[in-house]
């Protein structure tokens, strides 16, 4: 299991009609394959700064399979217009499990 | 509840030292107070990167309490020689839960 973190900056005043975007495609990433969780964080210093948190089977389930899939489609369609700058994505593993629960795995 | 991520670049051989010094500094997180989980995460992109992800009770039970805390020395003490260069910290809030369980709360 791995976790992409895609960090999106979106335009000014356009944060409320994103946040309903992502929310009307929490559908597209239940059904798309090999991904096992979504959720979106704001950054509390950055108002306009946000972190899409999504786990996945693997990097090629999210960078192939994914990217390639009408779901993404949908995504892309749902917020892509509330994007200021092109999103940055990188993938992280879980190194130390610590306590609390885990976001990775 | 807020989750802190600190974006931390290691030392370049140094990743096993970190990870094991991490390990060391989990029981400080537990006694810490207004923590509620920690776990590190390493990139899948860039070996020498890691997140630290913390959750908090909120920003000042991070910034103000902890950094003061005898806890924030255990902690730099058991990684602070494997920094490449200073930490960058952010705090984050979930703005949309999704599905598959939540980071921050």
């Amino acid at each position: 299991m791995i976790l992409e973190i895609a960090t999106l900056t979106i335009k000014s005043g356009m944060e409320s009609a994103f946040e309903t975007g992502v929310t009307s495609a929490v559908a597209a990433f239940k059904a798309a394959k090999g991904c096992h969780g979504m959720e979106l964080q704001r950054s509390h210093e950055v108002p306009n700064r946000y972190l899409l948190f999504v786990r996945w089977d693997s990097v090629e389930a999210h960078m192939v399979d994914f990217r390639e899939s009408p779901e993404f489609q949908v995504w892309r369609k749902a917020v892509g217009h509330c994007f200021e700058a092109p999103p940055t994505v990188e993938h992280v593993i879980t190194a130390v499990h610590g306590f609390g629960g885990t976001v990775g795995d």
